[in-house]
């Protein structure tokens, strides 16, 4: 099984975490045979390199996926929707990452670090999903906490890169400030108002309870990754001008007290993760430090005087990187060393 | 009284809030006699424009205070407690934007809107304490709620721009953004860090305890301005590349069960308060609609329902304005229409 390799597809592979997918497929040194590059009609005919050679973009048709045997899908949900359960009833292992599948209760929800024994779940539906960005960066600072003691609750505010937004919105904040640079006119087409040197608190549609999809998956997908329904979180999830790595504050309140220390040492060894907490030495995560690499960096650690069992931290994770691509390269690592 | 007219000398007179202070009391027709413009030997000899009159900016000296009815100190905390006391000894009633004094027991510290009749008590050192700024834009969301129940606590992670460090942190985020849109290599002088498309978690000194003295203000000074020590505050504050205005995601635990139509009545009754707040439509509070007003402008008011009595919003104010000069000016106008 060793050397074996997989017939691998990237829909949506010119976008932001198609190409951060290629690019790390090459890294990781995943085991591919053939590599199919899918994406809409208007990036069809591109051409891309992998491993040196070059490889023509094909226009996304169900019947390209006949002799895939694992789907990366990235191209948002509604092309989800309605092409990756067609490839996965015909027999292709989908990773999903857009929000298609997620809640699905037979759709495995996989941070392989945090659970990866729910991979094996995968033939339930052939689809595996990945998180949204922000819950992945966030549950690689809960998961040690949560291994330690029950968790009440979290209330989080995230600073979103807008590369999580794609790689339209990279070129968007890219232009608007070599506009402001030029004293031209800045105008908006990808965010619903100017990002740079502004703040949105808008990400993902508003649901009508007040909250925007992307806080309320900050609830939901934790409960489902954690298997915890008892977990709460209020979130509210912010656009900065920043181009990669999300950044979240993060308040916890825990069921039982759990020492600093105990929380450090846990963060320290966990995979995935890297503390970076020295304020004497003006060491704490940013997103310039984070960027391009697979640990997320945490740091500003720190007790919550303000209630009995309470920690608070600041995390910074590339969103393309684990809170995208790297999350579904890793969940298919796990999936061909153990099951296919 | 109406047409009396008060000797004005602002030190600091060069910086950012200064030349902010200079510009409000013309805005505002601030009963102004003479005005003398003070700073530090490196800005002395600076000419500043006020009213068609050109000022010479002098060097900072105690003698100058002699005929002086009100000056505003705003050029930092060792200023302040080299030169506010001597000044007010010699009856000069002190507006002190540093925080050298505001936690002192006989220094009321004001939020004209929460707090104005502790101006009264100016007397006793002849110094008023004007609020950190990002105290000054949260309270502004606080105070209304505070008004119909009792708060147990607030969660506070706090979004501050590059302005609230000064006039050079302004040209700082100007420079890096200029060096990188021509790709030359960005260095940092003000700040411990790139701030170009990035975010600082680390804002004022760190304390021994894991909190920087920003957040620690949002603790202190909250008790102080509400008059109320059990209202407990956790922060998180960070700078983020935004030129002009705070922003703070706020979430807040009251002691009784406040229907959210009624806080929104308040919030829409309050004065220096403009609600914005209608998702639909994209309108929530952003730095780039916040800056050059007086307003602080709040939104994303919905129930927290993590918590029996939670509600979470997300207000963004100019802290050079209401975090800063404006605040400064309206305590100056409480007090000359009530006190001097």
């Amino acid at each position: 099984m060793q050397n074996k390799k997989y017939n691998i597809a990237i829909v949506g592979a010119t976008g932001a975490v198609g190409l951060e997918l290629l690019g790390l497929m090459t890294e990781r040194n995943f085991p591919v045979s053939n590599l199919l590059l899918l994406a809409s009609s208007r990036s069809a005919g591109k051409c891309l390199e992998f491993q040196g050679r070059k490889i023509v973009v094909q226009e996304l048709n169900e019947k390209l996926f006949r002799n895939i045997d694992i789907a990366f899908f990235s191209a948002g949900s509604q092309r989800s929707l309605d092409y990756a359960s067609i490839a996965a009833q015909n027999g292709v292992v989908v990773i999903d990452n857009s929000s298609a599948y997620r809640m699905d209760e037979d759709v495995p929800l996989v941070i392989p670090e945090i659970n990866p024994r729910e991979v094996a779940l995968y033939n339930r539906k052939n689809i595996i999903a990945n998180p949204n960005c922000t819950t992945a960066v966030m549950l690689m600072g809960i998961k040690p906490i949560h291994d330690l003691s029950g968790i009440k609750r979290i209330v989080a505010t995230s600073f979103q890169a807008v590369s999580g937004a794609g790689a339209q919105a990279i070129d968007e904040l890219s232009d608007q400030t070599r506009k402001w640079a030029n004293s031209d006119k800045i105008t908006s087409s990808i965010f619903p108002h100017q990002i740079a040197f502004n703040l949105i608190p808008h990400i993902d549609k508003f649901t009508g309870n007040g909250y925007t999809k992307e806080e309320m998956k900050l609830l939901n997908e934790t409960q489902k990754i954690l298997n915890d329904n008892n977990i709460m979180v209020t979130a509210t999830t912010v656009r900065v001008p920043v181009f990669r790595s999300h950044c979240i504050s993060v308040n916890v309140e825990t069921e039982s007290k759990v020492e600093l220390t105990r929380v450090i040492e846990a963060y320290k060894s966990f995979p995935g993760l890297r503390v970076v907490d020295n304020p004497d030495k003006s060491l704490y995560p940013m997103p310039i430090e984070s960027s391009g690499i697979d640990d997320c960096l945490i740091g500003r650690i720190r007790e919550d005087y303000t209630i009995e069992n309470g920690i608070n931290f600041w995390i910074s994770g590339d969103q393309l990187r684990k809170g995208a691509a790297l999350n579904a390269i890793q969940i298919a690592e796990v999936l061909i060393t153990n099951y296919v």
